[in-house]
């Protein structure tokens, strides 16, 4: 294993995540933590992150690069939104360095749709672009970056050109913890699997109604007093419900060539909406959102030439 | 004035109301609580509905006839749904006593459509709708009645045939409270007003993306962050959104004739609907939900024989 010579952290609202990386790009450690923007705007972001970095026995000087909400207005130094349309270079160019520190740490920015009739933002997702650039160097493409805010972004020849949010992941969230539908749902309120039935049945309802489940919301109440629904099938229907609308609503918008989607997500997650976009019809090239993060984090990092000296040395 | 007859009370989930009527249905007292099902679970039915009675001097024989979530399972006692289709004959026919009280106590059922693939149901509003028969009993209807849950309503020839649920206030609430767009609706959750232009906007591009609002919710925390977008202006916002996708997705579902509405619904909720059919293009015939409820449980009470003796005597 090599020696790690950068650290790129993704920092959430509610999530820390630490990649220390060699000078190839490739992971040498790795720490999780619900350490996000709400406990660090207590405690304090410069101590929760050289706590990390101590975890994992990072160098003195080690530089740090990072995306995500510590650069919100609200986080630890604002990283100004990038207004669209952009490449790649224009998000990794932004990045704003944290003044009074022992170390180099760099905040990469958010992006900014500042159309007056589709106002829009975003950051993190930018960074999870940046590392799968590849993917839509040339050509129009569209990429879905689901979650508790689902991005979906429209890019030609490289250059991000538009972007929207659906808040599915929020909407299942409040709905099955707040509504109603919590005495349908109880506590099962975790993600469906690809192939149950309810989700399937769900989704495709959705699908077939053009993305309306204005009516099929409350029937998962009515269900669970007329038909027995259970908790289980209630949670998966109202997942697979949120999922298709979102799906139905973003293809009506962006219509994308040919239905071709670069979906952008690990994990569950991941499985749930490639399985979603499969039954809408749409051909599916799937790329691990926690793979495009750290890539997008190591091409910044090249680009600010923290990894250039090593780059140039021969390795043994 | 006349001597009271009856009492009529709506028995929600958070709210209780109770009228006393004369003989031919005009109401002497009336009372409002927030004693509802949820209270009532604690306290008991039986205490809470006495110790109204007596606030408004009711005698000790009067009977009372009730509405709403009382009849539910987790309610007093339950008033089996009727079953779809049904008029509002069957409706009031299914009037359970509650025994072992010291005077007639009946409590009114709700509405069940058993459809496997639209099961629903509704209890309060099949006694509202027994209060406008008149406005029903030739031809067929699309009634409104906007509230926590909106029901959508299809008769003919006054036989209620079909109806289905938007959670359009719930949605309301538990956005504005738990999601982000917390951060830029702050306290102003309260409902817009109809001319609010905000409002208006709204519920205008919710119409005209014929309900998909999929990526406009979101656009409410961005134009808070680029466009300045004030609290009060974005509560108006929410509620455009989600009334003018109701009322598309109700449209395309049911097809009113001449996009002919019967909108039930009181106060400021009326007239925010009102604006709100007009905006798309129905023509509305409003009628007060209050007194659609009160007159509904009199209609019950007549059927019942307890007002029949009073008509019989001449009045003075």
């Amino acid at each position: 294993m090599s020696a790690p010579t950068i650290a790129a952290v993704d920092w959430g609202t509610s999530s820390f995540r630490l990649w220390l990386l060699d000078a190839a790009g490739a992971t040498v450690a790795e720490r999780r933590s619900g350490d996000g923007m709400l406990t660090a705007g207590g405690e304090g972001f410069g101590p929760i992150l050289e706590k990390h970095l101590a975890s994992v026995e990072a160098s003195a000087d080690m530089p740090v690069v990072i995306c995500g909400m510590a650069g919100a207005r609200q986080g630890w130094i604002e990283a100004p939104y990038v207004t669209l349309p952009t490449g790649i270079d224009g998000i990794l160019a932004g990045a704003v360095r944290v003044p009074d520190q022992p170390r180099d740490i760099r905040i990469l920015p958010g992006l900014a749709q500042r159309r007056d009739d589709a106002p829009d933002v975003m950051r993190g997702e930018e960074t999870q672009l940046a590392g799968i650039l590849p993917l839509f160097v040339s050509g129009r493409h569209v990429i879905c970056m689901p979650g508790t805010h689902s991005k979906w972004v429209e890019a030609a020849d490289g250059t991000i050109t538009g972007f929207a949010t659906w808040l599915t992941g929020e909407h299942f969230s409040v709905l099955s913890k707040h509504s109603i539908l919590r005495h349908s749902l109880g506590d099962s309120a975790s993600p469906a699997l690809p192939g149950n039935p309810a989700f399937v049945a769900a989704c495709s309802e959705a699908l077939s109604q053009g993305g309306d489940i204005g009516p099929s919301l409350f029937r998962i109440r009515a269900a669970t007093l007329l038909q027995d629904l259970k908790p289980d099938a209630a949670a998966a229907t109202l997942s697979g419900l949120l999922i298709g609308a979102e799906i139905a609503s973003a293809r009506r918008i962006l219509k994308p060539a040919g239905d071709k989607i670069i979906l952008v997500a690990s994990g569950p997650l991941g499985s749930l909406y490639a399985a979603a976009l499969k039954l809408a019809g749409c051909a599916v090239l799937h790329a691990d959102a926690d793979e495009a993060v750290c890539t997008g984090l190591f091409e910044a990092a090249k680009r600010l030439g923290w990894t250039a000296r090593d780059f140039e040395r021969p390795r043994p």
